[in-house]
């Protein structure tokens, strides 16, 4: 925990009674009243706390001044096949960190049923808020569930794919994402879970103009492969902006 | 499982008994007699085999013919601080999986004495290899275990430094590393378990020429920020051998 979120419309001075919070700077970090904190509001600004007081059940934070602006996002968004419930957490927390901007959590051939009844798919509100809190961000990654798949592509996609480019991960894929990145466009990407997606839901997103690449030969985990695309998508988003790209790339 | 790997010197048949492989292939792929599965030979080619029988206990491959050359590895050494076991077994499945050429796994300050004594630590060869069957790699990644860090970085990290450029993730750090990348050496990179490295431990690399880079200001996990790490070293490599760099680059 990097950040402490407070509410969005605290004034000077909150208490908190979030356990694991409480837990964390008592136990993990040995806070002291009079210790400084790094904070951030909720959609808000960046800056620092006192401690004015710590228990066992609360912190009350005194002098609360947030004037920085928090991290700007990878103009990038997730469609992922919906993982086993255990992986779940993990990715959310890393996609939220690294700063996706927004995540369809979607049915898929090879996602079984038991995971949309997992009681970890209620709690991914808590996974985002750990993402933050290790990333330093106050703005929350925007997710959504979808539970079928070919409405989502056939009647919602195309809306949000205007202006973006579409790529879907598929380690069989002939090209592969490193050719495809020097565009600098905004991204809609389309990542499977274990397994991948079937032929089936390639198709079904390749219809609505989504490209298939691969990460060469080398097959990934499933949350191996979303860190490595977002940090390619996070150089490539900096070579660009520095001017470090050449004149004659795609 | 992506791959199945045999040893080095098999010939055309070969039994195989690990128990974890023969329950992979019966239960979760509902693999058959006569049915042709990816294949390499440990640290050598990759190709194909055919299923001759397949029993609760065995495996007989026939048929192996192995042509193919196992993928390139990146030009990359990674420094590792000792994580939590359990954060280990991933972090090694996916760093031989994204291509790591070799690991020093060393001891830090907020590396726990404990995590030395676990059983876990015993089995990284084996985790090497599910990284391998993971990315169709033959060649395993080179993993060393340093318990004290002042004598190695001291005394063994110099000689291996020479011609590759130096690099700390520390997340407080001035300069990024997407500035540093745009050269096009090979790298060592020293990253902390969680926590980071502490001050005393960053000057030990500063001393031998590692220069302290952070991710921007989003801290992300060990795992996730070893993947994105890896990520964005392997797009620099192909968008410099692709001539996509900029030649005023530094």
């Amino acid at each position: 925990m990097n950040l402490i979120l407070l509410p969005a419309d605290c004034a000077d001075t909150v208490t908190l009674t979030d356990r694991a919070l409480v837990q964390h700077l008592g136990g993990v970090l040995r806070a002291a009243v009079g210790q400084t904190l790094k904070v951030g509001k909720l959609g808000g600004r960046i800056g620092q706390a006192r401690i004015a007081a710590l228990t066992a059940d609360a912190v009350t934070l005194t002098d609360i001044a947030c004037l920085t602006a928090p991290p700007p996002k990878l103009n990038l968004t997730v469609v992922l096949a919906l993982p086993r419930p255990k992986v779940l957490r993990r990715l959310v927390l890393d996609m939220t960190a690294m700063g996706v901007q927004t995540l369809y959590l979607v049915n898929s051939y090879r996602s079984e049923k038991s995971y949309w009844q997992s009681p970890l798919v209620c709690q991914i509100d808590d996974y985002v808020r750990e993402g933050m809190q290790q990333a330093c961000d106050t703005v929350p990654m925007a997710v959504h569930l979808r539970t079928r798949l070919k409405p989502f592509v056939e009647d919602e996609l195309p809306a949000l794919l205007a202006g973006k480019q579409g790529l879907i991960a598929h380690p069989y894929a002939a090209a592969t994402l490193h050719e495809q990145l020097p565009t600098a466009e905004p991204m809609i990407l389309a990542i499977g879970a274990e397994g991948g997606w079937i032929d089936y839901e390639v198709a079904l997103f390749a219809a609505q103009g989504f490209m298939p690449v691969s990460l060469g030969t080398r097959i990934l985990r499933t949350e191996n492969a979303v860190s490595v695309l977002c940090g390619q998508f996070l150089l490539h988003s900096h070579l660009s902006a520095a001017g470090l790209m050449a004149q004659n790339h795609r």
